[in-house]
Formats: C-alpha cells, structure tokens, sequence
C-alpha cells in the first residue's frame, strides 16, 4: 500500500492522517498547509530517503517547488525511470510529541498492540508496553502506565499535561484494524490531538490455530484413580507413584506382570477395573494410545501422563491432544510430575504433604519437587498441586479457567503456547494469580528450550501483558508456596544495617508509622531507638524488647512483621525464637535469623515447632 | 551571566555555541545564518517564554523583522519596561541529537559531570551518568557507557555512526570550568560536532571541606594492644572484648575498678601501661578526650572507640577528628564493632574467627556481627574486618588508601561524606573492590540517617562513579564475605527448572560449552542431557554421574561449576554431597542444595567438613 493509500484507509477507521495532498509527477504543486514534507510515491521506490525522495521542513510555495525539482533529479540520477503512475505527495509537517504505535502478530500471543515513545528513540530506549487485542479500558491504562513516557499522563510536562483517554481510545481504534503487522513512527502528539505521519502496514494472512479454552472443573477432583505401570522396583517411578497412594482404597494399581505391590492388589489389565474417573500412567510411549482408549471404556475424565519422550525428545504427540478432543478427557502432561488435589497425592514426589490453601502450577517437575520438600519443611500444605508437563491437552489457562475456588493460584512459567486463553482465563479468574517466569535472559531462553521443548516468548511481552490483567509477578520460586499478599509491613531489627537493606527490598511497602503509634514505641523503646519503620530496636535489644514491641505492632494493622534478629552481644537468639512458640499474634509474623553458628539452636526451635522462618532477607521477600 | 555572555564565556573554553548575534531594541536587524531564534536579552526577564520574549524557526530577514516588533509588542503588554541595557539576541538553530552536559557541586563527590539524552526526555528517561572531574579518559568512557544513548557510538544509529571521543574531550573540557552549577540542555550533536544551544550557568562559591586522604599501614598492624574500659559483667561489651583477647599476652586490660578480670591482670590507669601502639576504647564518652591524650604518652597510633553516643545521638565529635590531627594518630569509630587485623579480635563479635585473605570494611556493626558469624560457619578467614562507626577520622578512603595488599576489598556502605577522596583511593588500589551499598530506595534513605547519623547521598551517582572507576557493585550483603570473581561459569543440574533460574541470575556469565566439551559430555552423559550449558544431566541423575560429569568439566577452564542438587526420585543427595568430601577440583566448585527435608542430611554432611555450599539460588549469586 502507498503512503496515500494507507491515510485514505487509515481515515475510514477514525485515526488521524497528516494534511495531505497527491500530484501528479509535473504538475503545477501548492497547498495551502505550510510547513510540508514532499515525498515520492512509487512502488519503484521502497527506501525514499536512500534516493533522495523525501525533502523536509519546506516553508512556502517557492521551495516546494524546488523541491519538486530536486526529487525528480535524484531519482532520475539514481536511475528509477519514473512514469504517470507514480506521484508526489505533500504532506504537513507537526510539531509535537513523538510516539509510537505498533501491532504485532505473536506467535504466542497473537494480535498485540504496542505502545510507547517514538521517533529517533524506540530503538535506544524500547520504552514500550504491549495491549492485549481483547484489553477493554482499565487494561489499557494498566499497560500504558507502564512505560516511562506515561508520565506526560500522570504528572504532566513542562507545564502542560495530556490525557492518558487521548491514547486508550487511539489503541481501541487500533484493536479493530485487520492487519497482520503495523508501525506508526512516529505519531505526533499536540495538545489533545494525535496524528500519524509516518505508517508502514502489512495484510499477511493470519492463521491461528491455537486451541479453544477448556472449562472442566473435575480436573481437581480425582475420586477413583488407577495407576497404569505401578513398578516393584524402588528406582522406578511406577514404585514412588504406588507408595504414594499406598493406603488410599479409591486407588488402583495396574501391571500385567504383577498380582499384589508393597501387599496391595495389582490388576492385570484395565479391563478388571471398577469404574475409575482419573488414571495416572507411568508406561511406555507405544502403548499410550490404546491404553488411553481402554481407560476411557472405564470411565475415565482425567488422564495424567508421567511419561516422557514425546515432543521433547522430537516426538509427534499431537495424537494426545485429538484423543482429549474425541472422548472429551483431559490429558495433563505428558512429561509431568503428576498431582496433588483433594488431598490425594498422584506424584512420586516427597509422600510428606498435607492438604492447604496453596495452589501451584507448574512447567518443571524439579521445581514441584523441590518446593514440596520445602513446604513439608515448613508445614505449608497445598489445595491443587499441577504438573502441568508439554502440555499437550490441558495448559496453565485451561487450569485457570476450570478452578472455582478463590485461594491464590501460583505458576512456574517457562513458555507457553498460547497466551489469548491465558489472559482471557486470568480476566474471568475471582483468584489473585502470581507467576515466576523463567527465561529472562538468552541464556535461560536457551536452557527452557532444551528442558520442555516448549519456546519462551519474549519475555518483557509476556510480563508486560501479565501485569496489566492484575497478575503479580515474582522473581523468585521460593515465593511460590505462599499464599501472602502483604502492602504494609513492619520490619523490626536489632541490626540497623540488615534493617536498611530490608528496606530496600520491600521499598514502596513499608507501613508508616502514625504520630500516635510514635508516642507507643517511645514509651518502651530506648531513646535511641530508629524512630521509624524499619523499627530499629537497637543493638542491645533482650527478648522482653522484642516481645514488647512485636505486641504493641501487632496493633498497628500492618499486613506483616518481619522480625529481624542477628546476632548481637546481649540479644539471646534461641530466648526471642521462643516469643514465637509461646505467644499468638493477629498479624503475620515472620522471624529471619540472620548469621550462622550463633542462631542455629533458634533456628532448630522453630524448625521443630513448624514455624515459618528465613535465613535470608532476599527469601524473606520472594513472596512479596 | 546573560545569553550573550554565557556563549563568549564559553567560547574562551573553546566550548562550540551556536552562531549568534546581539542587536539594539529597534536596530535594524538581519543576519546571514538562518533559520533562527529571535530572543529578549534583559536581565528584567527570567523566564522568557512566559512573556513571549522567544520566537523559534525563523527563515529569513522578513519573518525575523515580524519577530523583532512581536516581542517587544508582547513585553510591552506584559508590563515590562526596557530601556537601552536590553537588548536581543537572534541565535541560529541547530538539527540533531539532543544531548544533555551538566556540572553539579554534590555534597559528597563535590565536582561531578552529568552526561546524558537531554532534550525533552531528561526527565522522563533520566538517561544519564556521573563524571567524576578528576577522571581520565578511560573512567570518563566508562560512564558515557553505562547511559542508553551511548548507543548512539558503539552500535551507530540510522546508519551513522558517532565518535565516543567527541564526548570524552567536551568532558574533559568541562572538568577545567569553574563553576558551582552548569545546565546545557540540550547541545546539539550532528555528524562530527557538538553546539551548545542553551546554557545556564551558576557561580556561587564552593566551599569543600573535606579532609586529606591519610596513608597509614599501621592501621591493620595492631601489635601491642591496650583495652580501655574491660568490664566483669557479661552483658557489658567490655566483657566480651576481654574474653576475645584473653590468651594474647600482647593485649592489655585497663578497669581502675578491676585488679584482674578472667585470670588476667588488669591495670588501673592509662600511667602503669607499658608503650602500646593500639588502644581500644569502650567508656563513657565524658572521659574520651582525656583518655586519649592520656594514650598518646604511651606511644598509641590507632584508637578505636567502641563507645556509642556521638554524632548519631546528636552530639558533636569532632574533637575527634581534631585530636587525630593535632596528635597524628588513627582513630576509628566512635561507635564501631572494633576490628580484626593481624588475627588479633579487637571485636565484641564471635571468638570464632579465622586468618585468611577477605579484607571487610563496613559501616554497620551488625552486618560485621552477622557476617562474621556465617563466615566462621563456612570457615572462611579474614585479613583484616573494620567496623569504620562513624568515621570521625578513618573513613573507607584511608582504610584502601592504607592497605598495601592485593586481596579483595570488600566494603558495606550506608553513605559517606568524602567522595573524591574514595575515588581517589580506589584509583590507587591494586585490590578488586566489592560494595554493597544500602539507601537504594527513598525508604531506604531513611533507615540509614536514622542509624549511622550519615546521609546516603544519591545512590545511582555513588552507583555510577563506583562502576566507572573499576568496583563491583554486589547487590546482596552475603556477597561481602567472598573473594570470588567469576566471569565463566558452569551449572551442572539434575533439574532444568532450577538450571534456567539459575541461568537469568547469571545470564552474561555463562560459560559457553566447545564442540569439543559437547562431544566429551555426549560420550558419558544419557541423550536428552541439554547439550548446552546449564548442564541438564537429568532428574535420574545418580551420584557417580555428577561425579563423572564435575571430572569431566572441571577440565574446561571455566572460573566456577555450580552443582544443582535437588530431590528427585534417584537422585542420593547424601551421596552426591559426599562427592565434595572425597574429591578435589582444580576448578572452584560451589553445590547448592535445594530443597527441604530430604536434603538436610546431604546439608549436614557438607557442613561438617566445612564446605562452602548455598541454599539458594539467590545466595549462590550473592557475590558475583
């Protein structure tokens, strides 16, 4: 399309076009909108500056005329032989703001708007943000603050301020235009006004083939499960997966060439079973097809595949994800750790796991077992625990989408498919939703690659869009197994300097104390006490401090209270480790023990007593 | 200074301002360089375009004789009387880059240069680094690039390309400038020059008054040491300091109220010592003066004063900093956690503290504590701990300035007060310099003034300044207690989930696998091991193929293999644990145990032989 083309079509849409005027190539050229940019249009000629044909900041009639005459030269010494086709097109110069507007068509996300500041600049600073195509009003804004030239919005500039609707409406307009890639560098900004003046637009066919978003709540609700491939062998997977479910009457075993395991009945073939809705098999590749067909003669609704060598070892495995469609099952994995949901623990993780509020999904099985070891540690149980493996049927959306409880949901993401139905479940979603998204950095691109067989997408795509539907992201896998959400939080610390970093951790966070809880803290505080938060209760602080402190906050109506304890002269690690034992508050309150040999007895009371702790300021916060 | 002067001025420093020419009110005015500014030269008139005083993209004589009779029109209308001093001033306009140059007098680095984008989006990007004016062209580039713009000469832009040498030399021009303040904003860069278009200049006298940098090695030779104030009651941290030191027939206890304390002997006055070269002070703040001139006549060189209650309580100490002077001795603190030197502990910290090669100096007694606890915990030694308190007279310059090693230097800091003189040290030093530094956020801020009675100045000049003249700016405190690093690194793993992680806290440090170490990884590791780095050697990895694989790539060269172990069905991490304890590596080699409960005996083992292993991922990084 020309540049003419693209204004003409560009205004049936409502967006704003330069001032702009067709000659043809020796016509007698004027307008009556100065100052103008005079441009050859030919699809002879695709880099116009490279040759010459574009002469800007013309004043007045004369010197358009001039550089009519020039244009023509260049392009006749560049020897572009010109005919009655091609055109001169005049158009008005502005002077204003410049930014950019972009669509992109992802392959992950597919119809995507970007945002930000244009002109020389996109490049240097990338200070864009990315609108999903299906984003109504607040999304928008959410996106469009996340870039720095969103200030002009929020703060104003030199004086003048703008409205952020000017840009919400300009990206509504571009939500509706059909075209497969598109870039508007710059887009003038002036006053209450937006108008593009340089588009480049591009119709390619767009194939989406990405799959509808499953709603099928029974995926959290195994009641009868088999267990297709239990082993009698303690180093195979089939073994820890029968351990695990050892005691559970509503669970079967299956193995051809077994009669009983660790003393339980064992089914020679899936034909002998009693009704099931959920099996969990460990077995080959070759059978998986006709075993997957004879548990649904069975009954079965869920089906979760342990095993692996499919798409990440190259293998076709889209077979899975027609047999889902045709006996309307759900398939979770394969390549996946299993299960853990109504209490029941279909993986061959750690068997130490108790029934809670935590809901966690994740792409890596390592990182399933390793937080399911660490919440055993520190007494954390789990709602829903899903590995959700190459997700062949079943993905993080379908997850979303199918849960109808209201509990925090928390994703480990390395890269996902398809990202429409992952932002249209987390819209419909009533659950605070926090995701760790690996592949941050080319490295780790390369190293999810080789893990899952799955893409990362671009990464500040992914989180830019994330934030603006309301998830939280996180940067740490530690933070995974909590349920917390805390906006005001109250450090108090026997170490000034542990108090300081601590600050610069949770920054934007930090409750501020009141006059009245000022006047509280001084009536039982050294006088040399911080006088802020972090509550810095000085370097000689006994557990009767500590104590007496943690008590007057309590009823501050902070969020949370970290306690920080070090290692100091007079302070008794192991005495303040028993405040927590003994005494009940109505905030959340959080111990870090800081230092090594000094704290470890403290540290082994709390451990015993299954009261959550950290040893690190960083870990303190990876929830936050 | 008015317009015209300014550019004169400027252009004695052979500074390039645009073409200009001043006229009467009513002359006759024309000028051969166009297009142009039309300006109100009057020092009546501050801000010129709120009165109409500046007409911009002015093409010729006509439109410039409008201008001449629109802004004295416009003055009138304001009010503003001119007479014959007022002048105007046509200035010609310039197309290009829009730069930013700057000259503050900051508090703590005194005379900095700010370089960055400048134009409108100063701001909103804030774009630029500092410049120390004592920095030579290699610091000076290392600023330039660490701003965004830069890339304007290292990757070009648009296709040209711009020399970072035109930068250097404006720079260093602008070293030589005496002012206390200078804007320019925006100069101007096109091709191969750059024109200064606006300009403000301050000239308020600067007053610095900073002390000299000492250089005086015997600070870390303490030889014959006197404790003032030793106390027999254990909470006192004159107790504890005497028991630190009780074997050391070199240290000398002084109580007027104590014949002997532990089984040593105690002095009662300062008189009956013998000639001491270190003096560590715990008393009331009331004596201090007295007690160390009392000190001097027995030969002291280094005081060092626990003693709490100065500055950071209000009081004034820099009789301090006077008695330093008058008798040339070294004072460190007051209100300091002591030092560690020469393997003497003259800290109230741990008595279990070992001689090695970490140099440590901070300004947070706590952190000192806490650190010194884990380091004994991991057995790693120190050559010499400085708690610097208040720094009254040793501040972080003297101490590296004083340091005649070459070992890593590791520092904790809350905010200082002499910059140059840090820079200026750090120039000298022949150590690797590492620096945590706390005040990061405006919370931040905060905390430390409330503790240390110093003012955290802008963190991202002290950040920017620390990176350009060659230290290593570490995040995480942990990291202060390490000498390593490390620019090529390895992660073997049994978990690709945690191997991405562990992939984007390191990202640019990941040692790149040969051809030759794929084929020699091929031969022993199973087909879908991740044929890249993070080694993935699979979640069935057994402890002889760790042991195999650590053999193997300790032979790569690379500065530092991290080993990933964390529970999974087959994986013994007992066993893998006790790899650390059986073998040697030429490479450094760093496990991290992930996990909870079914690692602890693995944790136990290593920590049992004192083996250096982390936790967590976050950790592992602390110092890199």
């Amino acid at each position: 399309m020309l540049e003419g083309e693209i204004y003409e079509w560009l205004n049936n849409y409502g967006i704003p076009v330069p001032d702009f005027k067709l000659f043809e190539l020796n016509a007698n050229i004027n307008v009556d909108f100065y100052p103008v940019a005079l441009k050859i249009q030919s699809p002879k000629v695709i880099h116009k500056s490279d040759v010459g044909g574009v002469i800007t900041d013309i004043k007045n009639s004369d010197e358009l005329k001039t550089a009519q005459q020039t244009i023509i030269e260049n392009l006749n010494n560049h020897g572009i032989l010109l005919d009655k086709d091609d055109k001169l097109i005049v158009t008005k110069m502005y002077k204003g703001i410049e930014l950019f507007f972009g669509i992109v068509n992802d392959k992950v996300f597919e119809k995507v708007i970007v945002f930000g500041t244009g002109g020389i600049f996109v490049e240097v600073y990338k200070d864009v943000c990315f609108i999903d195509s299906e984003a109504a009003d607040a999304e928008i804004k959410n996106a469009i603050l996340q870039t720095k030239i969103s200030e002009l919005f929020t703060k104003g500039f030199r004086g003048l301020t703008y409205d952020i609707n000017l840009i919400v409406d300009f990206v509504k307009k571009l939500q509706k235009l059909e075209v497969s890639e598109l870039d508007f560098n710059p887009v003038i900004l002036t006053g209450n006004k937006l108008t593009v003046v340089d588009a480049r637009v591009k119709f390619d066919e767009v194939k989406n083939t990405h799959k509808a978003l499953k709603y099928s709540p029974r995926i959290f609700k195994p009641q009868r499960t088999a267990i297709i491939g239990v082993s009698g062998n303690p180093e195979k997977v089939g073994y820890a997966l029968a351990e695990n479910t050892l005691d559970n009457d509503n669970v079967y075993f299956v193995n051809p060439k077994l009669n009983s395991l660790l003393g339980k009945k064992v089914y020679q073939t899936i034909k002998d079973l009693p009704e099931i809705d959920t099996a969990l098999i460990a077995i080959s590749t070759a059978q998986m097809k006709d075993t997957i067909e004879q548990l649904v003669t069975k009954g079965v609704k869920n089906v979760i595949i342990i095993t692996a060598g499919f798409k990440e070892a190259g293998q076709d495995e889209r077979f899975l994800t027609n047999l889902a469609d045709e006996y309307n099952i759900n398939i979770i994995g394969p390549n996946c750790f299993g299960i853990f949901s109504e209490g029941m623990n279909l993986t061959f993780g750690t068997n130490d796991i108790k029934s809670g509020e935590v809901n966690f999904f994740s792409q890596s099985g390592a990182i399933i077992s390793e937080l399911m070891d660490k919440a055993a540690f520190e007494n954390i149980g789990f709602e829903n625990i899903i590995s959700v493996g190459n997700m062949a049927d079943i993905d993080f959306a379908d997850l979303i989408n199918s849960y109808e409880g209201t509990n925090v949901i928390n994703l480990y993401v390395e890269g996902i498919e398809n990202g429409k139905n992952l932002l249209r479940a987390i819209r419909k979603s009533k659950s605070l939703i926090k995701i760790v998204k690996a592949g941050k950095t080319k490295a780790a691109q390369k190293a999810a690659f080789s893990h899952t067989g799955n893409l990362s997408g671009n990464y500040e795509m992914f989180v830019g869009l994330m934030k603006s539907v309301g998830v939280k992201m996180l940067n740490d896998t530690n933070g995974l197994i909590y349920l917390y959400n805390f906006e005001k939080v109250i450090i108090v610390t026997n170490a000034g300097g542990a108090g300081t970093v601590m600050s610069d951790l949770i920054s934007n966070r930090l409750y501020e104390l009141t006059p009245d809880n000022l006047n509280k803290l001084n009536s039982i505080l050294p006088f040399n006490w911080s006088k802020n938060n972090p509550i810095d209760i000085i370097g000689d602080a006994v557990h009767e401090r500590y104590l007496q402190t943690l008590k007057l906050v309590d009823d501050f109506n902070a969020d949370a209270i970290y306690i920080i304890v070090t290692p100091q002269l007079i302070t008794n690690p192991e005495k303040v480790s028993e405040i927590f034992v003994n005494n009940t508050f109505k905030t959340k309150v959080f111990p870090i023990l800081l230092g090594g040999e000094l704290i470890e007895e403290a540290k082994n009371t709390l451990r015993k007593n299954k009261i959550i702790f950290f040893e690190e300021l960083n870990e303190a916060v990876s929830f936050l």
